[in-house]
């Protein structure tokens, strides 16, 4: 596959520089593309590479478009462009239409669906054109997938469960699994409640590998369009995801919480249950978000390492913060009377 | 399925107020139900929707009873009423006993097991009545696994572990995975030491998605009965967890700790390896624990967040705290000293 | 199986004291070592436990060979020659060759290689001799496997990534699901950006249960020589890991970072994305590396944890941290002042 360099401008606008007739087979980085290739320069702390590289064109801002020795397309976000482009250059590996013969499906499916095998798919399943089911995925009864989307092997939809179109499951992913749900008995044992709620994933949901996703408690929980979500995410029972979020590797949000539309959440992070944040909040990697947040911002809790012995120095002293208060307290209005005994 | 109120309180006890024919279908929020469905009031500050609620019936204590304006239960604990009456009103959805045909079972099962399309049961494997096995799990050859439990697909049993009855153990979970241990060559390349132990989990555990627990060393890795564990925790090789303990969604436990009876873990926190903690010990969420504790009561280590400049400028001194302390000593004693001078 | 204490010797090396023709069936504890079975000294403090062994033979150092009550191998490294010992005492359960009636197999494969029920093996995929692939493994088109590696069930090998030789692979681990990359719009909705590179997993290295490696964006995602990884731990597009480093539970490493050889991470840390770090850098656990580290060593970052009511008190602090030390800086100067008056 080879594309002319009009013919990208073309389909994905921008502005070219240089030859049109250029073929393009492959994206590379910066510092690794070759003829026939094309890439991109989006971080400027790259552009002492651009004087050097071995690509045939180049995607980037106006600003850098005198400094490139080869051809370019110019355009203001060239990261998004690559993005596109991309998109275009390295299409997903298709899977043959039809259902394996070693897949057990309870159901009757479009024939532009693609089921693998040893997957399993129960009964009063419905499933919208084009969407492949990855080798031994499981798909529960009474499931709703929309149209487009691709669960690789060993991704787990439990019964009920509704995803949109274009939704991408990665392996060893689980959506609908119970929530943690539990009242106590006196003597300290644990009576389950049953979560009798679902999950509802929007459109153009992303879910990383071992990410899961538990089913509300007697509410449903929401994973609103656009959503990406990383690896190994853990989302609790009644949490509502808003659109266009995204949250990397590692996070967990606990039960009843609820995230705004865009918002960011950094790796490792935690937030507890029953928070709200608002519309555009980041949080940082490695933050405990203990209690709600109401307007945009970025919030942080990341705690600095230190070489070891200084460690063992420094944190010991966090036992003791509030007696370091009291003794600046103390200074302070011993200095007070000195002074004032002037 | 509808139940009348007067046929609720036979079986699970309370003390009725208003009319005991009232029929219920299922269990809602007490700000969503409908006529037909009953809801629980176990948290005092819902109290305030209770006048409103459109409930045929409310599930509360002695206190509140005289504000419900529609009829009761009335019970010391709502929310564990609440439990029992849901897990009859919610029966987990049943599965087909038998073996599916595209299963592979190596060992005889009782008639009442039943096993999921694709599922694998190794050799001289044991499994209770009315245990189900779900699409695409696999039990390893010697396991052994009560009556009454419940395997959702892709759940990992390996060889030889032992599960008690009436155990859940969800999507994605692995029971018995080699434990981390390995001695190290001079070079520092690692050799692996097989891990010899088992997993032996006892009854009416539940098992979370994704979650995975290793078998032990040259000893077995316990989980005592009633033990909750959510999604994604990770319980390394010869660790002990006391009966009725609950961890919550992240948790990691390292090698050889052991917690008491009756724990609380809470989200994302640490357990360092080659620790004990007493009966009835609750670790805070995002807490590390990097020491034994021997006392009851509630330990946390969860660090606050705050918005990103005032983070910059305030956690930047955790480098400092020694040099702060000493400073304030330094103070103290010059001001000792232009004290005494008076 | 039994040996002799001399055959192991002859196979292993170190220094017999006591009788060779004494019979070694099983490695224990030296608390739990019976007759028949020998244990090891390599801790020492558990040397007090020496003295009342009932194993048949003690694997340990010169320095505790005069104490040994009963027939022991003597070495300088016991832990390690215990490791050695293990391996043969202790081999992998066998797997049956070929490839099972329920598997689908795209490809030819060599006779040695096992395949379990269930199992998938993608379209020109090679493996090498003597791997086994678990039941219900899946192992995308394209993948290159050495010899003798283990796939546990339901490990996941997405299409075009490599594995070395003596490779394991825990169940639910999954190596090449697409890193998490996307450009944004204007309105915030993200665009995928294809992972068009893949994962290189060198020779001799243990993936836990659970854990996920993401391919390359568009560069590849490498794991050197003799890694162990174990479970639940989360390796984003584009890192590195050198030769022979050990990660621990619940790590996660973001996207693009690279580790030097022979390094340790603790439990539950999290690397930021971008970082270099130096050759035998140790992070403890619970630590959040922000920043490369340039020089070999320890680095930490763990957080005390307080009983709850002194953690109150003292973590509430680290709000006001900044303004502690202004009122530190303050005292100082008046002190000063008062000083100089003098």
């Amino acid at each position: 596959m080879a594309i002319r360099l009009d013919e990208i401008i073309a389909r994905l606008g921008g502005e070219l520089r240089g030859d049109g007739d250029q073929l393009i087979s492959r994206i590379a980085t910066l510092e690794s593309a070759k003829a026939g290739e094309i890439t991109f320069l989006a971080n400027p702390k790259y552009q002492s590479q651009l004087s050097s590289t071995q690509a045939s064109a180049v995607i980037l801002a106006p600003a850098q478009a005198e400094h490139c020795p080869v051809a370019a397309i110019v355009h203001p976000d060239p990261y998004l462009y690559f993005a596109r482009l991309a998109q275009w250059l390295s299409p997903i590996p298709p899977a043959p239409a039809g259902i394996h013969p070693s897949a057990t499906v309870m159901t009757e499916l479009p024939v532009s669906v693609s089921v693998g095998a040893g997957a399993y798919v129960g009964a009063n399943v419905r499933v919208g054109a084009n969407t492949i089911i990855g080798a031994n995925a499981v798909v529960g009864s009474g499931v709703t997938i929309g149209s487009d989307c691709r669960l690789y092997p060993h991704s787990t939809i439990y019964y009920g469960c509704r995803l949109g179109s274009r939704v991408i499951v990665h392996a060893s992913a689980v959506v609908g699994s119970d929530g943690f749900g539990f009242a106590r008995e006196k003597d300290g044992a644990w009576v389950k409640i049953p979560q009798t709620g679902i999950v509802i994933v929007g459109d153009d949901v992303e879910i990383g590998a071992g990410t899961t996703i538990d089913r509300g408690a007697l509410a449903d929980t929401v994973i609103e369009n656009g959503v990406k979500l990383d690896n190994q995410i853990q989302i609790a029972h009644n949490v509502r995801i808003g659109a266009h979020s995204a949250l990397a590797g590692c996070v967990g949000i606990a039960g009843s919480t609820t995230l705004g539309s865009r918002c960011t959440v950094g790796g490792g992070a935690i937030i507890l249950g029953h928070l709200t944040l608002a519309d555009d909040v980041n949080v940082s990697a490695g933050t405990l978000v203990g209690k709600s947040i109401a307007e945009r911002g970025t919030y942080t809790g990341m705690v600095p390492f230190l070489e070891h012995a200084d460690w063992l120095k420094n944190f010991a002293r966090l036992r003791h913060l509030d007696a370091m208060a009291d003794r600046i307290r103390a200074l302070e209005a011993r200095l007070n009377e000195l002074e004032n005994k002037k």
